[in-house]
């Protein structure tokens, strides 16, 4: 394959942005393209400036034998800032309010674009803590956990409600729901999660934490470690919640269903970019 | 901003695959980078010429004042069955059989890569279907049809077996569970469909049919039109499938509990690759 550097660059672009967070090695690209490695290195020189500069991630090269290329998707304050403002602006339209004082949320979390959007941001936010597996409670978290585990290159496992038979052995635990006091069980598939793994917790609402508290006991059950939790959106309105080290994108307050109204407001993810 | 061509085609190639089946207007990078639209045109001429050459997709480019251009992803034959077989190699580790003759799947449908892989497959069947939204029944058939829908660049609907109060307003069909012959429910909420909607229905396993039957009953309820259904396994042992036109990636046959056994061969997609 004879292939100019523009070229070898678009071919190089899309399968580095197709893995993220997967070390490939400068062989896979050397030989591929009957190159020396030091115009590969070029290659990657150029592609590495325009994805910094772009905003779209970064790109680790590492040296020796098992040497290779990484990209890490990685978004700057200003297209955080700019994600959870098109996220409030979705989630603002009046016409959400459910009786009982739910959120319909379905439309946002079948939405493919608004998912990738929002896992680059909290991908960003844990990008240095070595996570193992992303974990989630079905059904309206799967979305978003698939679209984070997919940029972290980690498998996702499913804490389910109600036991199916087709997940063979699991592990439950008994947890009590935050809004409404009852008594409820969780339960995961022994074999969806390694002993010991470092976990991502991610879900669609936080009310009162309940489900999260749940996870959280679950993962001890699995030895395993939550190394954080992360939200699309939390309810404010709640005061004493047991756990408070979560990361949010957007918070709902004042939610009035006689005149159908609520606030929406950026979450606490932004606190993460302004620390800079 | 002063790039080169070869700065550009990193920037416009990551910018095109982050929007499948997307018609992005050629304005859109004339003026990022300040240059004639000749020159952009012969930029885009080069990405299409890598894309369709490394077996990507297509790159297709339409005139006029609403002209653009549209990253469409297509696989070839040879990388469907490199699908196909990474699947099958993966499907037929003996220690998946459950109690019941069930196949323990949560890994593979809770590995991103996977469900990117057959998505692809998924999407070069169906792409001249028009589809708009993409149906899936909770759970498991979720990551699947999220990948789909990613790449259709349309929204995915999930039908429910349990009625939660956070959907709003729903309308349910009753069907008969093919494999136990009970009677079941299952629910769409009304807004995340629209009247008259074509879809395609994804699901992870197809054992009698009885959940698809549903599916197809429900869609009638929206007016909607199925274009297709597509699993990702399933099981050959059933002989008086009610429908036959469905996409499947594997099969499984002769599932022997006793002594812990079961064959898997490719599904019937790679017929269509077969055509040509």
């Amino acid at each position: 394959m004879k292939y100019k550097r523009s070229e070898r660059l678009v071919y190089m672009t899309e399968y580095l942005t197709r893995r993220p967070n997967d070390l490939i090695p400068l062989t896979t690209f050397v030989n591929k393209f009957n190159q020396a490695k030091s115009s590969i290195s070029e290659d990657i020189r150029i592609l590495k400036e325009v994805f910094e500069s772009e905003g779209i991630g970064l790109v680790q090269t590492t040296a020796g034998a098992s040497g290779g290329v990484t990209f890490i998707p990685k978004i700057t304050k200003t297209k955080a800032e700019e994600i959870v403002d098109h996220f409030i602006e979705e989630l603002s339209k009046k016409n959400r309010l459910l009786p009982g004082g739910y959120l319909y949320m379905s439309d946002l979390v079948g939405n493919t674009h608004v998912m990738d959007e929002i896992s680059e941001l909290i991908v960003t936010m844990y990008e240095n803590k070595e996570i193992d597996t992303v974990v989630t409670i079905a059904t309206k978290g799967i979305p978003l956990a698939h679209a984070v585990a997919r940029k972290l290159n980690v498998p996702v496992a499913v804490i389910r409600k109600d036991n199916k038979i087709t997940e063979g052995s699991t592990v439950s635990v008994n947890y009590v729901s935050g809004s409404t006091r009852k008594i409820e069980t969780m339960i995961l598939a022994k074999r969806t999660l390694e002993n010991g793994a470092r976990v991502l917790v991610v879900d669609d609402f936080l009310r009162a934490g309940g489900s999260i508290n749940g996870v959280i006991r679950l993962m001890e059950e699995f030895q395993a470690e939550v190394v954080g939790v992360s939200v699309l959106v939390e309810s404010k309105d709640i005061i004493d919640r047991v756990f408070t080290d979560y990361t949010s994108i957007a918070k709902v307050a004042n939610i009035d269903e006689y005149n159908e109204t609520f606030d929406v407001e950026p979450g606490n993810c932004l606190e993460f970019f302004n620390k800079g």
